[in-house]
Parts: structure tokens; sequence; C-alpha cells
């Protein structure tokens, strides 16, 4: 197939880039780089040197004999979306390039702006690139579970049917999302879905689980082509952070009790998952939406895996209870079903102490880079401003912890 | 109370101000006057000659002996809408300041593009101010019963207890908006829901249904106090066109078969509902939603009851049914709940011969300003690009008709 993966150059996008070219398909790359210049507005580098995107394409043409194909704008710019569209003409488009971190939408008023403009123009300009130069490209979207909240009721994929008052309608699933970030994913799955309606366009919202892991057999086959491995609190998703923390002996840092549950995914499995995707394409006028994740866990379940993973290579892994940042339940009701990947093909890669130890190495492996300070939250979500210099529940950290850790 | 609304120079918010001034209120009006300018980017003009803001001020100064505060300038720009709120630091806010016409923001990319990320920001914009600056404060927002669609479900008042698998939650009333401009308004509600859980705000969203009437007490006191009345294709509201069309002799404009059923609500109700909503304030963390409107009508109800008020007046009312330029369904089942603002007293203006022959009145007055040509349909719903130098739905038309109108 003829894929176009936007985003192509970040930490979920270069896997599924590499997975999809090494499986055949004719793939193009569309990237603007911003994600690399969030690093240095933050003042953070992934924990792996990786190289810049027209490297990362020779050593994949040197390994695989592979060409990927690049184009360098933004999506915000229809002109240069709608040219890429034209010329590719793809079967399927990869929509990855998006602002994706909580705690980054919730710095101040300028990031949630930004958050959403970004997130929400750009898909509006992909549905409209679509529906005028090709009009059959099935669009495949990243969403995120997160969209759903965490209601008292199990958690469906995408809609629920509803009885009320003696009558009966399948609706769209209730959305609760828990950040500026997670709204505006809620505000293009709404986007996305009318678009289906009115103009029949094809189109599949993956709402992905948090991802781990950083390796798949593509990025591993040359050095060069090295993934993102992001650790500090506002683009390190928890389990690669947690990782991180225990091979460089600092504690884990656990918001709150840690009874919030999620669902999570290998990042092995992300890009089978939009392969699948891809390969059994949503019907015209349909908005199809998919859970994607293969396994749910609360966040001290996860810490306690990784005490004891830790244990066994040597290190000795502290828990530590932090004030959470973020508004959001610690204990509550979680059961989301995940059944249609699953019903295309995905086997799992279940969460293993093999991918912990591996990505615990990593970490010792460029232990050198490691910033210590980024580990700890420094976005809270009942600031307006957040200037990052200090922790963000500073004040409040040691009346809290002699309870929490107690 | 001392309340500010903005977009106070349009339709509903003039009449709003001018209200709440005479009810004692200490009011100021904040406008960017775009509005105005739309008038001119789509080559139309409110029926009636409405003054400037400095001169409706001044008018009503002179006809009340109440002053209204004005402040010029757009809610998407925050140093100027901080300003505003730090200076009143008003006990509630109305924000009417958006884009509201649904044809408006189907024109093209770039009005849909616009509509989204002006509501958006604006709104966004709006709470960052309150959180900051008035915490206190009670956002009133204008949503629209369009964020609801057409259920197959009675709809209840933004929110729906669900009982799913043996469990039960109440959770926000699934959305499925039929525009880009009442998506704007659906991404609105998650984002005032969730700064209402974060940071403690206290929202009302009025889910307005359809308005009608132009005059009340207040703008007939004074020529000069006289309200928009829009009876064009893309911001006319349809009980206000029909009775334009028919005072001029052309026929009703009903899109398909006419079976669209809507919450519609007299504008002189429009201005109690907001009132009542500040004077009985949603409590500090609480994002309250009522649905403003008083009664339920099919387009073709409308259509028959401007009929027969005509004939009374001597006018011979034809119906002409036109192949719907907007995706929507035109026969459904529709059941909205719209107690809670009944409950705080509202005492609904029902829909009245005497209204249809007032507005009828009106169009004859100002026949002279009548353009029939904005009578018809040119944005359809079906393309991305509507130049609206034609109808929308040429092509067709005359086909569809012979069968429709038979």
């Amino acid at each position: 197939m003829k894929i176009t993966v936007l985003g192509g150059d970040g930490y979920c996008g270069w896997a599924t880039a590499l997975y999809l070219s090494r499986q055949g398909h004719d793939v193009a790359i569309v990237d603007s780089f911003i994600r690399r210049q969030w690093d240095f507005e933050l003042g953070v580098q992934t924990l792996t040197p990786i190289r810049t995107l027209p490297e990362r394409l020779r050593a994949w043409k040197r390994v695989s004999g592979r060409d990927i194909g690049s184009y360098t704008g933004d999506t915000t710019d229809y002109q240069f979306l709608a040219s890429v569209v034209e010329r590719e003409r793809p079967d399927a488009v990869v929509h990855f390039a998006e602002q994706r971190a909580a705690p980054y939408s919730m710095i101040d008023r300028q990031h949630a702006v930004f958050t959403q403009v970004n997130n929400v123009v750009g898909t509006l300009n992909l549905l409209f690139a679509i529906r005028e130069l090709a009009p059959d490209c099935h669009l495949v979207k990243l969403g995120t579970m997160g969209e759903y909240g965490t209601p008292n009721i199990d958690i469906e994929e995408g809609y629920i049917t509803i009885e009320h008052n003696g009558r009966t309608d399948t609706l769209p699933y209730p959305k609760q999302p828990g950040s500026f970030y997670h709204l505006s994913k809620v505000h293009d799955s709404h986007n996305i879905m009318f678009t289906c309606r009115i103009w029949g366009l094809r189109a599949t919202d993956l709402n992905q689980g948090v991802v781990y892991g950083t390796v798949t057999d593509e990025v591993a086959s040359d050095e060069a082509l090295v993934n993102r491995f992001d650790y500090d609190e506002v683009f390190g998703t928890v389990l690669n952070r947690f990782c991180v923390e225990a091979a460089v002996g600092e504690p884990l840092t656990v918001y709150g009790r840690g009874g919030q549950t999620r669902g999570y995914i290998d990042i092995r499995d992300t890009v089978r998952c939009i392969e699948l995707a891809c390969l059994n394409p949503a019907a015209p006028g349909e908005f199809r939406v998919f859970n994607q994740f293969t396994e749910q866990f609360s966040v001290l379940e996860l810490a306690a895996l990784v005490q004891t993973a830790g244990a066994h290579l040597g290190f000795d892994v502290r828990i530590e209870h932090l004030p959470d940042p973020r508004v959001e339940r610690e204990e509550h009701y979680y059961n989301a079903k995940h059944s249609k990947l699953l019903d295309l093909g995905l086997e799992p890669h279940f969460l293993s102490e093999s991918l912990l130890d591996s990505l615990m190495n990593i970490a010792m492996q460029y232990r050198d880079r490691v910033d210590t300070s980024l580990f700890m939250p420094r976005v809270d979500w009942r600031r307006t401003r957040n200037d990052r210099r200090g922790p963000a529940v500073d004040k409040e950290t040691e009346r809290w912890k002699a309870g929490a850790n107690s």
C-alpha cells in the first residue's frame, strides 16, 4: 500500500514508518521537526541520541534497500499539506502529527491554545485535503484512551448503545478528557466523525493507551535508526520514565496513591496495529474507533513490576509517592474493551520482565545523558502558569509525603 | 449584579444587554464588530437599519437614564480580554462572542478553520482570564441545541445516566453536531467542563434552540435601539426568514421534506433565560447545562403557521421544497427536555399568530431593504468550496422539485 505517515520523525511515527516500509509498503514521512524544537524549549533531550531524519533515511536505505520519501512542513499549512496529498495520493494517511503530551498542554494558556489550535487545525486541514484530492484515502488517526476519562461503567470502542425511556440508540461514547491535550483529541474525533458523515470519508480513530518501549526489530537493526526514548515529566510516558529512574538509582515518581489505571501498549504492538488498520480500511462514510492497548495496569502496579525487575538486576528501587500534579481520580473503576484489533489479528506483546530489563539496560547504556532533575513533575494542573523552575508540588510535598509514604 | 456581555452588539447580545440594564444590573458590552464585517463579506445587511454601538448606547442613556459600558476588542486577544475582566471583575460574564452561523462555517476550509479557532480560542482565553483574575465569576456561555444532533432517544439537559453491564454512571450527553460551527460549540462545552473540574470555575452552558423575533420591550423603546433582523440564508434563522419571504411574496424556502424538528425560543425569552442563569449561578466547580428553548417544531410546521398567518394578512404564501443543502435527517425522532429554566421561573412566550404578524409587518415596513436573492441556500454541506455565486442546489433543483412539490 501507499502510506503517508504524518509525524514520522516522532516516537511512534518513526517506528511505524520503518515497520510499514519493512512490510513492503510504499512509505512517505511528513514532519515539521517541531517535536525536536520542543526539546530545546523544555531543556530536555531523548535518552537515546537520535539522528537527523536525512541520516535516518540514508541508514534505512543502506540496511533495508528501501526508500522512504520525506516532506518537511507543517500540517497547519494547508498549501503544503495539500501538495503532499496531491503528489502522494496515498491509500492511507497515518496521522501522528500532533502535540501529544498532556503536561505540555497544561503549562500555561499559550501552550493550551497552541495544542488545541495545532491539533485541531492540522486535522481539519487533512480532512479537507483528503476530501478534495484523495477522497478514497483512509485516514488512520491517533486518538487516545484518555478521551474517555475514567467513567464508572465499561468503556466501549467509540460507541455505546443506550436504552433510555423505552427507546434505544447507539451513540458516540461520552468523553471526559483530562487535559487540554486530551481535549484536543476529543475535538478531532468529533470533527472527523462529522466529515465521514457529510463527505463519505473513511476513518479509523485509534484510541491508543500509554505506549512503552522504544525498540522494534527495525530500529534495532542499526545504531543510526535508534528511536526516541523520552523520560522527562513532560514527554516521558510513565513506564519508560520509571525504568530510567530505577536504572540511575532515583526513586520512582508515583503521582498520588498510584491507583490511576490506564491501558498500556508495547510500541511493537503500536506499529502492528497501525498496519492492521491500514490493511483493513474503514468503509466509505464509516468513522470507526479501535481501543489500541493490550493490558491495563495501575501506576502502582507498574512501579512494583519495575521494582522487582530492578532488584533482579541489582538495583535498589524505591517508590516515592508525590502529591498528584494532575486532577484525576487516584482510585477508580476501569474496564476498557479492546477486542477489535485482536479480531483483526493482533498478537500482543504483553509486559514482561525481559522488556523491563531491556529498558533499564538502555538507560544504563546512556546513563551519561540522564538529567535526573527532569523526573520531578513541574506542571501542576491546578495552576494557569507553570514556569517549570521548581517542582509543581513543592510547597506541600513534604507534608504530604509524611502521610503517603508512611 | 455586575454583568459583562461579550458579543453585546449582536442579535441576542444587544437585546440581552438592554434587558439586563433595564433590570438594574450594571452592564458592560464587549464587541469587536466582526459580525458587522461579515455582512460586508457576504453582501448582506440586516433588514432593520441598526445604528452604531456608540449611537445605540447614547440612545439607551437618553431613554433609560442608564449607562452601559463598552469595550472594543476581540476575545482571541488575551491581553485585551484579560484587561476587561480585570477592570470589570464581573459577577457574571455572558459569552455570545462567537461565530454563530452553521452555513458560514460550511462555506469552505478557511471559514471552517476560522469558526473553530475563533470560538475555541476566545472561550479558552475567557476561561484563563476568569481563573486568573475573577475566579468566582460565573460564566454564562451560549451553546446550542445543535450540539446534540437528532438522537433516537430523549435529549436530556447536558448529562445522561447510563446503565451498562450492571453498572451505572451519569456522563456528558453524547454529542452529534451537524456543522463545523456546531462542532465548535461541542469543543467549547468539553473545554469549559474540564476547567470547572480542575480549577473550580462555575459555568452554565445554555444550549439554545433556534431564536426567532427581534423586538423586546427595550429595543422597541426607541428607533435608535432597533435590533438586528437577519433574513439571509447564512445568518437568518428559519422563522425570521420565512416571515420576510412571506411578506415580500416569495415562496418559503423549506429544505427537503421539512420534517427537521428543533427547539425554538422567542428572543424575549432568551433575554429572560440569561438573567435567570445569572441570578441563580452555578456552584463553584459546577458545569451546569440548560436546554434553552420553549417549544419544538418541524420546519414544515413553521412554514404552515406562517402560511396561515400570512393569509390572514392578505398574503398568498407558497411553500417551496428545495433539496436540503445540509446533511441531516429530514424525518426523525426528537424529544428534548427543557425544564431547568422553567424551574427557575421562566414564563415562556409561546409562538403566536400575533408574533408572526409583527414579524411580517416589520418586513413590510423595511421591504425596500429586502434583497430576495439572499433567500436561496448557496452553501452546500457536501461541497468543500462554496463560492456562493449560484444556488447550492442548482443542478438538481428542478428534477428534485418535480417530485417533492407534486
